[in-house]
């Protein structure tokens, strides 16, 4: 039985991972690979302390050497079911069963069901956050799909960038009203392009645009079923602790904002609660 | 009238700029022009997402990057104080006076007095963590300050690395009991050396080890007296809210534990709290 179960490996279980070790403890780091596709496609990191404009792959890499120097696998497998045991708990994964002290969720956010052509262009016009992108289309003509009033200051973001804004807003009560934006009525069903994004259809007709922003609200996939959850989003205290005793939650899983920032720390403080949660 | 004003400019402060940047927030960012000392002091980084085993000074160029590509520049100086106006703060700061409609504390935590010495020795012998820096004393001999009970964890960490241990436990009731650490009665009055650490003076007497420890509290600068503070540190919540109306905080200042993604984490949640606070 390993110390703690590290339940995703992007941003926040890398961090938590880098940590327990640092700390001596013994855990397994479950998720792909490649860490994050989510990361590898970011164009371009700019808010991130110690990433000077790096590329999300970039960022992938280094954080594979860190594991590699660190002594550290990744355990691939999907994790099915997260279940209690005697002072412990049990992850199924795959065809395997997994059991450590503690768990560290840090699962990611997965997006409401894609467009058609979505997840081909991530990193090629398509992207998930107006903070970190936004800069990359000044001048040029965008889409957004927004499907919660509360992104609209990101929508506005958008619109101090990009010369023209498609807004597809999916939701009641759109208040965003600048001369640059034009809502459109319907729901789009494919992003069309070649290398890069050039349209997006909705209704039969296809829009030019040089890219999308997919500004949506997330369901998180609870794989637990007492966990507490708020907004779609798993419910921790300041240690990062959830309602259950010996499970802890980092990165987008715990919420907004969706930052590699806020996932990095959340890792970190997660992986101190477990080992003073485990204690000597 | 900036949106923000930022003080300091360690982890916490340089992630909170950046991101207040990408959110297009007009904002001071008041420390030193060198950005952390503490932080260009850490001999090797290898728990912090994106950097590879870089060292402090390095992290530290990076960050001096990153501000200039986003043309943020440090307003230097310390601050004295900082007083409520009408829906806005008053910041002192040496012979000026600035106004910010919010801000963020990122003043990190400073030491209690320290030990003649200790400064001179910061990244050549000295260190603060003993997660980030226990590896680099395997099999040496070390010295270790430690104030407060919560640390022993800590101190057994750095015994399973160095071959011998004196420990200057300043509390009482130390529980710690190992067979290569020795406990040091008396309070240490110099660290001594050349280029790197030699020696801890205790009772006249001088002690040859290769590294010190100094695992000590904080106390938190209060620079506003109506600021709740818990435990020596800023009492936030999630979003990192103080209990200050338009007052944030974020890195050391908020409690442990002091990590560089903790702190990077919490600056950029800090300056999506600042804009979510700004409104429109």
């Amino acid at each position: 039985m390993v110390d703690c179960i590290i339940i995703g490996a992007g941003v926040a279980g890398v961090s938590a991972a880098l940590t327990l070790k640092a700390l001596k403890r013994e855990f397994l780091l479950i998720g792909s690979a490649n860490l994050s596709n989510k990361v590898a496609g970011a164009e371009k990191i700019k808010n991130y302390p110690g990433l000077d404009g790096a590329s999300g792959a970039q960022f992938v890499q280094i954080m594979k050497d860190q594991l590699l120097h660190g002594g550290i696998s990744v355990t691939e497998g999907h994790v099915t079911g997260i279940y209690e045991g005697d002072g412990c708990f049990f992850v199924a994964c795959g065809q395997e069963m997994y059991e450590g002290k503690s768990i560290i969720l840090a699962t990611g956010v997965e997006s409401v069901k894609p467009i058609v052509g979505e997840r081909e262009f991530v990193g090629r016009g398509v992207s998930y956050c107006a903070v970190c992108d936004g800069f990359l289309y000044r001048g040029k003509t965008i889409a957004v799909v927004c499907t919660d009033r509360e992104e609209e200051r990101e929508v506005e973001l958008l619109a101090g960038y990009a010369s023209k804004v498609y807004l597809f807003a999916l939701y009641k009560n759109c208040t965003v009203n600048l001369p640059n934006v034009e809502i459109v009525k319907g729901i789009p069903s494919q992003i069309k392009g070649g290398t890069k994004v050039e349209g997006i259809v909705v209704g039969g007709k296809e829009i030019a645009v040089d890219g999308v922003f997919m500004l949506k609200d997330s369901a998180c996939d609870t794989l637990y079923p007492a966990l507490r959850v708020e907004n779609g989003s798993v419910a921790v205290d300041r240690n990062m602790a959830t309602n259950v005793k010996g499970m802890f939650a980092a990165g987008d899983c715990t919420g907004r904002p969706y930052q590699y920032a806020k996932a990095a720390g959340e890792g970190n403080v997660a992986a101190h609660s477990v080992s003073a949660y485990l204690g000597r």
